[in-house]
């Protein structure tokens, strides 16, 4: 078994659990190494102690598993046949009395949960994601390169959407256009949706982009990230459309300041706190600490909200193989908003800086 | 309260249902007019048989929900608040001794589940879904007119597809400048990841556009769909790129004489599958039934699947005002896939046909 497999089978035994039933998306392909969504239709991995390992799918999509190198037993559903009732007899020729189940409560519905009660009526059933997160917080060589690649097209992403910025273009224009020259590099995924924001909009941590203009003496903050072999990237940059004024820039440098520092506050033995305060404590000594409502960061992998979580509060330590974001932002109502993001790996000594696009202002004439 | 409430109140009366906790956006949206998506966070809306209903959504999206029109109580929570027992006291206000609760069992995740247990561990839990599903089925004329709107734009949509069908450009190329133009008119949202399709991958019905050259001689698919104010069309049109044979002439022509049989054979009082079957038995006489393998089409609007289902075994009557696509397809592995499709509008005594674009073969010189 691969060692992730091994990593979850040995945590079972630690926690007494029979069998694991991994059912999302992101959680089958860390395990199996198999990429699916078939959206309402059943994926499914069981994870035994000792056993091998069954991976649950439709049945057209069997052979693009065995394709994705899974090696172990497939079952294959069609529409007309209980996928339940061919897992449990999967199961029972590996294990009896089956006391104790692991499950994805965050994801899991209350249809499936109630399926596999009623095959397993006398099992306890525990959830499996918090060991997860914590195998997938520190990431291996490969996933390091595939994010490596990941960041270099979103920096490509930023690359376009500035030399778009014109007179008259609105947000979803220089959006379409980005988008446009990912997809004809064969780029079919972008993290999440992409967000061009100018002016007044980029004052909202979450807005939506629309058919606002950009014009002179804004900022236009894109936020994207673009996905690589089921890896995810996440930038943000905030640039300034022809000349801005005094106020602007003294945003834009708080911001900068603070990304830079908690940068060189990420180390090993470092705590997520101690890097998420050492931006929050700049801008909040500018005296725009009320304008920067969201955490610093957050890890990035398969998901683009991962474990670590950079919050004020979270005592967790930083370790060598995580990768995240350092994102702080200024965002004051109805008048401007930047935020400056890169992804960084953590390395033996502090972290490399996986994303690359400029943050010194640029200034698009 | 509006009828969409009665109606689930109506329900709720009938099967001695205490109190429904819908929390999928489409189902919010459908009985409150609020859309909203807070991923991880909570959404909620608590229906009673007799008392005001109360929606549950996080404190920064309180303001807009009362701006879409909700006009009764809202409970917002920060991110450090117990949504849940925020619930509950409300919720103690209005009912006392809870014995039946509704939720969507396919929506809601165990987590929240075990959390709603806990709140009322008396009570049994009974699915929602079922009914809503039934509700959505039937169409109003707001509903309706901007199905209309949507379908529209998919027409547009295909239409620049269509004109960008040039020697070298591959099927994302052609995809991008699609969404680039729906970006231009302020369209952010597909119904789905739109396909663009050529040569052997349109004999896919699931398949993946990628960097595939368009080339002479073979079909290009395009499905996709348009979402206005959060109401979906779906549409598929397949075109010859220059000359093709007679073979893939035969294949179009089955498609194209199936699917105007279908639409001729929808009317209130006829079945799901006697619509299915018309065009299917099409389809077998031809020699193709093993190379259609799904279902004829699927209801249609807030969800880009929704009830009624055109399977060859649903009993169902067609009813006026509903939506349903008509979508025969032949794929012959290797070879070519012609998929047509079309939203149609049950009225009083046929459909309306929603989707505009040529269905006569059309050839991309």
């Amino acid at each position: 078994m691969n060692q992730r497999l091994t990593n979850m089978s040995e945590w079972m035994y630690q926690n007494q659990v029979d069998i694991s039933i991994i059912t999302s998306t992101e959680n089958v392909f860390y395990l199996s190494g198999f990429y699916s969504d078939p959206h309402e239709r059943l994926l499914a991995l069981a994870v035994f102690q000792q056993e091998e390992p069954i991976l649950i799918c439709p049945a057209m999509e069997k052979e693009d598993a065995k394709a994705s190198g899974w090696s172990y037993e497939i079952i294959g559903y069609s529409d007309v046949e209980n996928p339940w009732e061919m897992v449990r007899k999967a199961i029972d020729k590996r294990v009896n009395n089956v006391s104790k189940l692991a499950v994805e409560k965050e994801h899991m519905n209350v249809e499936r949960y109630e399926a596999l009660s009623e095959l397993f009526p006398k099992a306890a059933f525990i959830s499996a994601e918090e060991n997860l997160r914590k195998l997938r917080m520190i990431k291996d060589e490969k996933e390091i390169s595939k994010i490596r690649e990941a960041c270099a097209l979103a920096d490509y992403a930023v690359e376009v959407g500035c030399s778009e910025i014109k007179e008259g273009k609105t947000e979803l224009e220089i959006l379409a256009v980005i988008e446009y020259e990912l997809k004809k590099k064969g780029i079919t995924k972008m993290s999440f949706d992409t967000m061009v924001l100018t002016g007044a909009n980029g004052a909202s941590p979450h807005g939506t982009p629309g058919l606002t203009k950009v014009k002179k003496g804004d900022f236009v903050l894109f936020d994207l990230g673009v996905v690589v072999d089921g890896y995810c990237s996440d930038i943000t940059r905030t640039v300034a459309y022809g000349e801005i004024n005094e106020k602007q820039k003294e945003i834009y440098d708080t911001v900068l300041k603070a990304q830079l520092a908690a940068i060189d506050a990420s180390k090993p033995g470092a705590s997520c706190s101690e890097v998420d305060l050492t931006a929050r404590n700049i801008i909040r000594e500018a005296g725009y600490g009320e304008y920067f409502p969201h955490r610093l960061g957050h890890g990035l992998g398969i998901g683009v909200h991962e474990y670590p979580s950079l919050t004020e509060t979270n005592p967790l330590m930083l370790e060598s193989g995580m990768v995240y974001t350092i994102e702080p932002g200024i965002y004051v109502p109805n008048t401007a908003g930047v935020r400056i993001e890169d992804d960084v790996f953590v390395t033996a000594n502090g972290v490399e800086i996986l994303t690359q696009f400029p943050k010194e202002l640029q200034i698009i004439k």
